[in-house]
């Protein structure tokens, strides 16, 4: 048994995530699901449908939600599923989260859920170029 | 004049994110772009498409550029687009990392790159319920 995994987001952005982040990993150690919530959909039916995938996918070690911006739509679904006991949710959902996330299947839902939100904040890197690429790029115009 | 978007991701993770922050905001406040980068895509045949994107882009102001996850090869593609004058790097994009930025179009390239790096962090959320929402559970199944 392990920790299932339900994203929630706008529109299609969870599902590509997920599909990304498969190809990536080769495969997908946790059960999981996305609910994509499109602009104008009613959050109640949102939450009904959210609270049938909360079922399916919580074996007895709980699930983790992962939604896209807190105070949005999807993360308002978010909250109230959260309020199910066995549940923990997390915004601001990017790849490295997600990859982080998936590289420990076996952890219970508290640790998960603290995986998640280091992953996803360690994920966010001012990227600068190697002075090694520098050096190329002055060699080139020079 | 304002600094230039360019979102480099796998698949259409950046094209869905680009979709629902114009939405949410009702606009977009900065000229944009995004690349998206299949499983098996050509990282030569990506620069260069990146680079005509770049030109595009770049009003004299420069183009910031937000990718996915450190490494993989949208952010490869990025980097090596970083090493042009005129461009920043962040990688971990989000949902509030870019609505951070279209919030704030009139910055120059060096102050809007660490809003997105700030807007990146602040916006990964251990999302806990509020205690109203616990009373309410707990009255529900009493």
């Amino acid at each position: 048994m392990s920790v299932g995994l339900l994203i929630i987001t706008h529109n299609r952005v969870g599902q590509e995530l997920l599909n990304t982040a498969r190809t990536i990993l080769g495969a997908c150690p946790l059960e999981t699901a996305h609910l994509n919530v499109p602009q104008d959909s009613s959050p109640e039916a949102m939450v009904h449908r959210g609270t049938e995938l909360l079922t399916r996918l919580d074996s007895g070690d709980g699930v983790l939600i992962l939604t896209d911006a807190f105070g949005a739509t999807p993360s308002n679904v978010a909250v109230r599923l959260g309020e199910r006991m066995g549940t923990a949710v997390v915004s601001g959902l990017n790849l490295p989260m997600l990859l982080r996330v998936l590289n420990y299947p076996d952890l219970p839902l508290a640790a998960l859920r603290d995986k998640a939100y280091t992953g996803g904040r360690d994920g966010v890197l001012l990227v600068e170029p190697t002075p090694a690429e520098q050096d190329r790029h002055h060699e080139r115009h020079r």
